[in-house]
């Protein structure tokens, strides 16, 4: 589908899980904001997701690294 | 639908939760401006979110770090 | 609507309260140009807001900083 | 409108007021250019503008600082 | 109209009045060259102007701080 | 009409005269390269003039600083 | 297909595998996040993959340095 | 015209006559190059000039300073 | 075939064999991903290679230096 | 013609003459590379030629500075 | 052929041989990745070579510098 | 034609020959890559080529200064 095609652009960012556990949840693009999908990351791992057509925002819990387009964020306490 | 593929190229921002209870609001676009869906993010949550179609303006309550394209605000007293 | 998916890419400007009632006001686009939402601000509180279809300009009012692709201006006294 | 949409693009100038009273002008776009809308700052409010379909021009009357494209003017004697 | 909307994006000047009595005279765009509007400023007043559908040519009289892409002019003798 | 609309985004340059009488000549685009219109500058004027539909050179006479895309010229003896 | 065609233009990630048995995995695009592939890198061998009509997120196991858009990320513990 | 229109945002040159007699010539674009305008600057004139439908090559005579997208040459002996 | 022209524009990466035997393999773009096609280098020598239409993916094995937009790695133990 | 009006945007390259009788050779674009035009310059003359519809390849005979996009050659023994 | 027109725009790689049959082959975009021509290039000779429509990869074996958008590689033992 | 119209906007090399009979061949662009055409450039000669429709690859023999988007070459031995 073209829609999937332009999805290609979108943006990303990337994250490393500094402990057991992390999570990353994608929330809803559209008129309701839900969770549709979780993906856990053990210690070390990295994961690379963009914004989709699904994918409007996401949420990271637990100690990890974040890169966005505006620079770096450690997650967790 | 298109309109979702074409919102893929959002800009968004990043937000750090520093304490418990974070909340991250977002207004509608369109003719009425309401809150339209709130977020809580617990100490050291990371969320990153676009504008959308339906999302125009975003309201962060408690202390967060805030990253933007214009640069980095220390949300809370 | 196509609108708001081509509203997805407008401009938008960072506002962090440093006092309570810190107040963002919108005001239309198009012929007339009267306020059409006004967005209270408590201590602290950072807000994100996109010129929209419906919103051509904004106004400050209180003690806040306000980061645009300008620079960045303290408001109030 | 796409007329709107297309205006979310519009570049802005940025003014804050540093005595009360401060006044910007916006003067009509087209084959004449009249004043179409005035906005009174009070001391320390801060306005954001967009050009718009209606709008190709703004005065600005007052002791305020005014953020452009091209740098910042300080208005007022 | 849509000729409005494209011209939401033409380059602007921004003007520091100097002295009262400062004056911007916008010139027509198209086969004739004519004065179509001209605007007064006194002492202090900032104006920004965009060139637009009408107008492709303005002129600066009396002492004034002219901001412009290619850099800042010091008008008046 | 749309190509006075397209013009908006024209190149312009920008002159100080530094005597009275400086001229500001447009020369015709087009088969034919004839002076169309001819502007006076008195000592101390800025104009700021884009190329249009019409024109698509100007000539500079007396002593004045001309700011183009590709530096600044005095020009005049 | 003009959606392949498309895809040419999609960002990528390289990743080098710093023991055996790094693993990338493809997580579809769309409604459903699944696994869709993955790929199997021993010490030393590089790997470049592309976003894609198909993949829009990536996740990496083991021992790996990551370079993406935003920086580089040592995986693994 | 539309291609005059277009026109618009051709490149151009800057060339400041270092004494009388500079002469900028217009060769014609297409099949035949041939000289189609000549213009005389006296000494002190500056002249600005685009590229247009109808001028693809320019050549200039006498003592002149030439400003181009690629730097700056002194014409003449 | 027109994706064939679109596909001149994408990306490529530069490798370099270190010894013999280096293997370039191309994995397929689309609902599966299999190797496609594997070019063997000798030390010394050098490929260029882009992303097209049918290659989304590409693994390097063996001691190879890989030239990247985001950087230079170093394949191979 | 559209063709013409497109051809403003080619790129140019200047060469000044160091010596009498330098020329500019221009040859065609197309199946064939033909010489279609030469021209003479004196010592201290400036040309500035861009490519178009018809050249597509220039020659510079004689002692000369030749300034393009990737630097500046001193044609001539 | 438009597809040939669109190819114009395709990147390249420089090559210089630093000894006798150095030779650059190129591969075919496509389903089937075969060499389809090759070139062999004497000592001191240079080639500028595009991917085109044909061309998705180039290989050099034997001493020679390659100059790539990502940098340059000393081909050659 | 559109096409030649088009390939006003293909990149182009700058070479300058450091002795007499340094060639600069043309290779086809399409199925066959062979040679087209051929130019010999004498001692000092300076030549500035563009990719076209027709020319995808160009060989330089002979010592010659080669200017490119990547870089600079010596050509020859």
């Amino acid at each position: 589908m073209l829609e999937n095609a332009l999805g290609v652009c979108g943006d990303y960012i990337a994250v490393k899980a500094l402990e057991n556990g992390v999570t990353i949840i994608g929330l809803t693009r559209g008129k309701d904001t839900k969770f549709h999908h979780s993906e856990k990351l053990d210690k070390g791992e990295v994961m690379i997701a963009q914004f989709t057509e699904h994918t409007s925002a996401m949420k990271i819990r637990g100690r990890a690294t974040v890169l966005t387009k505006y620079g770096r964020l450690e997650a967790g306490e």
